[in-house]
């Protein structure tokens, strides 16, 4: 259905340019599993690598002919301009480039002077004389052919018309688009839309696309101001990792076009996937996804100041520019000392509905907290021992057991560093066990766990998945504070807990215990 | 002098807005490090707190003006229009405000007429009077008044003549400085630009200023649009962390500001020390910093595909937009580690100047310091390790004593929690001793430092400072690496150092050593 084309064309290079990132390497089996979650998104090309440079990404273009089923996806393969002094038709790089069977190749080519002279050392008639060919030759053979004008912005500030005169070169020769590239990502948004302009009044009738990076951190600004200006097809990385300071981000730039400028990207209906679909690419790609991160961060729509919360509460559209649930993503109300009451009634309100802001267990939860704080303690990112301290406090929650002893040791030399023993008492029954570990609280949490299994054997299948630490020094700036925040999980679900102490041991010992209770507690309902 | 005015006023509001990011916690001693980090930099104003709703930032700000001396900075308290129904003169909030005793004061208030009867729940004429009122009241107290139209944009879309009518009332009233905030970070530049055009056309003759928020990741690029509207103030957080996805980070924005508009923010030759400076407050606020960051990311002018690398020894610009010593970053090639070794030469200098970057001992270095950081180590806060590194390296160095063995044990129920015990070597001369403390870190600090004081008197002086741990590699918690960061002081200097193991105990155990291995060092020098 002709209707069902998107208004901006979208080219995702996170398996190009994205793996140009530091510490961003994927096998083939990542290769794939990132092709099928862009494809499941809907960009409307999966840029995939070049195959002339590197044997792993010919490799990929093999497998995926076979085995890669795309619904909404069309793949490319990348590559330079013919090198110089050699006819196309001898050219073993534009050959890999056939050979890579995509539907579409992106050639790239120089629009700057200064990059032709003084890197290239071509000459400036010989390097318009290798774009055309190029693309004559590629569009020869029956494919779709994507231009990428590389340092076309420098090169429009240094010399316009040579660089006007390299994009009609390739225009001419029958390219299909033709992506703009501020490859050192040094321009600013105005620039960017002046020069977008004088492209779009060569009257090609072709789409004009941009390739923007971040190194101004100005990736997201760029690529808006060049749809603004007429832009029609998009480049960029989903998560927005790519060479140096990145790519522009497509999870954070297309909500800002489909919700805000009403030009769909993706196909109708797919932008609530957004969120889980990037933390999937950032999942294979084994980077840390920045909880910042615009639209589909984990704080992107978290409120922590009490005049926040209060106005969400009252009205969404007071602390928030659009609905979390058009990208997938959820609202969170942190508890903290700057948040207030409301927060708080907000989060006791899920397990107790009846209670409101104003009601005795909440004002007596929120002078305990700002205690607590002051301590240290902090329940931003540790829900469950917040679910504990609500419990508790609403008189419903009595601890399953109890740590009556317990002795860590570590020494040096010694075959394995940390020994833990620990006596817990279970009601009217106790027990004793013993571990060793890589490291006092890997010895306590599994002494702990060996002690509990037989009353409780559910634990069997919990393990600590994240342990971080950090030294506080809350009211009293005399006696260091530590805070030790834990997660862990049963293999299903994923579960936080905080313990603050002046010992470390101690500290971790709190967070183990919510963590176990908690995972009774749900284990119980 | 007056031409030592910069042309636009830096407004860091990192202890307010920055306090309300998620995961944002700061100690009273942290502020006042902040304060002294940002006053270093040289930010016209220091935004410090709420006094009126946070005893921790009364308690700072009673602190701050006995023990902080500020050399380019001035600092502000933060706090709300007058509460509706009272008098200024009986409000507590603001009589707050003034006990802070700041020279200046930022008063936020409502622009949008949708928060006025929504949130704030007045109407819309008390808001104007709240507004009028509030700013009268403190500037006849002589202080600076920076008004902050919160919703700035939001509300000129939604009522323009109201937001403008609510500016104008903060102006006739007699603000220095009118602030309008994206403050749900939803707005693009385009609409920022005309709406700050309007607001300077009110001919006001005070700056006017721009406070943006990242939600659509556009932070920078408002900033920009408002500088290149009018502005000359500009609010955000170094680093970039605040409410939801951030405000904008300065460290980012300043340098486009200098080096591409020409807009001096800070004082003349400040912003070389731009890199260190935010490092040191993402270290003090226990972030850590993005690798992507523009201009100051480890990433920022990292070159990884092999055209970069190749175009950048031939020219550097061909794949620079700036050069990374004017932020005080540097390049590193990825694949060469040339990059690398001139950095490592650089600090080395300092205490051999004969070495240049392709001396053996460089290259031994770099090679040494790939592995160790691939391990988990960083001497980005651990000077005194690294200066031992480089001793060692050029074989200046031997230790002054050996850990033969120690044990650490943790008990509850106890007296005292930890205790430990020790055996040191110095020479030929061995030594035991114990000691007890809260955690087992305290007591193993202790307990070495009492061996040792027999040998080395000067010892008796040192005490820990700060303690920092991380986890590394958060994802398999099991097999994670601890890194440890130790601050000492000899009550005159304070110096850090690092240590890495798998067990806390033993990377606890490296930094110690090497903290008082780098005191003994000094000490003969």
């Amino acid at each position: 259905m002709e209707n069902d084309k998107p208004d901006i064309e979208i080219l995702d290079t996170t398996l190009r340019d994205g793996a140009q990132g530091e510490g961003i390497t994927f096998s083939l089996r990542d290769k794939l599993a990132v092709a099928e979650t862009l494809d499941e998104l809907g960009a409307a090309w999966i840029e995939a690598g070049n195959p002339a440079s590197n044997p792993k990404d010919m490799e990929f273009f093999r497998l995926a002919s076979s085995s890669l089923k795309l619904k909404n996806s069309k793949l490319c393969a990348f590559g330079s301009t013919r090198k110089k002094g050699i006819k196309t038709s001898s050219d073993i790089h534009l050959r890999a480039l056939l050979d890579a069977g995509t539907e579409g190749i992106v050639i790239f080519g120089k629009s700057w002077d200064l990059h032709v002279k003084e890197v290239l050392k071509a000459q400036l008639q010989e390097n318009l004389d290798m774009i055309a060919e190029t693309v004559s030759f590629l569009k020869a053979e029956g494919r779709t052919v994507i231009y990428d004008a590389e340092h076309f912005f420098d090169g429009w500030v240094s010399n316009p018309s040579y660089a006007l005169c390299a994009v009609k070169h390739a225009l001419d020769a029958g390219a299909d688009c033709i992506a703009l590239c501020d490859t050192n990502g040094g321009t600013f948004p105005d620039v960017i839309a002046r020069a977008v302009k004088e492209v779009i009044n060569l009257n090609s009738g072709i789409p004009i696309g941009i390739h923007a990076h971040n190194d101004c951190g100005l990736a997201l600004a760029v690529s808006l101001a060049a749809v603004q200006a007429g832009c029609s097809h998009v480049q960029g990385t989903l998560v927005g990792f790519g060479e140096r300071c990145g790519n522009t981000s497509l999870a954070a730039l297309i909500p800002s076009l489909e919700l805000k400028l009403g030009l769909r990207c993706l196909p109708q209906g797919n932008l609530v996937r957004i969120s889980e679909l990037t933390r999937r690419v950032a999942e294979i790609a084994n980077v840390i996804l920045s909880d910042d991160m615009p639209y589909i961060g984990m704080h992107a729509f978290s409120h922590k100041a009490g005049t926040h919360t209060d106005g969400i509460l009252k009205i969404e559209k007071s602390f928030e520019h659009i609905n979390p649930a058009e990208v997938g993503n959820n609202r969170r109300l942190l508890m903290s000392e700057v948040g207030g009451r409301a927060a708080i009634a907000e989060r006791v309100k899920k397990i107790e509905p009846s209670v409101h802001k104003d009601h005795p267990v909440i004002i007596s939860l929120a002078e305990k907290l700002k205690k607590l704080e002051a301590d240290g303690w902090a329940y931003e990112g540790a829900d469950a021992s917040f679910e504990i301290l609500i419990l508790r406090e609403l008189g419903r929650y009595s601890p399953f057991f109890k740590i009556e002893a317990y002795r860590v040791m570590s020494e040096h030399p010694a075959a394995v560093s940390s020994h833990a023993w620990v006596k817990v008492l279970v009601g009217e029954n106790s027990e004793v066990a013993a571990a060793e570990g890589v490291g006092p609280v890997g010895a306590l949490d599994i002494a702990l766990r060996r002690a509990l299994t037989g009353f409780f054997p559910g634990l069997a299948k919990v393990r600590l998945e994240d342990y971080k630490v950090r030294v506080i020094d809350g009211k009293d700036a005399a006696a260091a504070h530590v805070r030790v925040l834990i997660e862990s999980t049963d293999g299903q679900r994923s579960w936080n807990t905080v313990g603050v102490s002046d010992d470390i041991i101690d500290a971790s010992r709190a967070a183990l215990v919510d963590s176990i209770e908690y995972m009774l507690i749900r284990d119980q309902v």
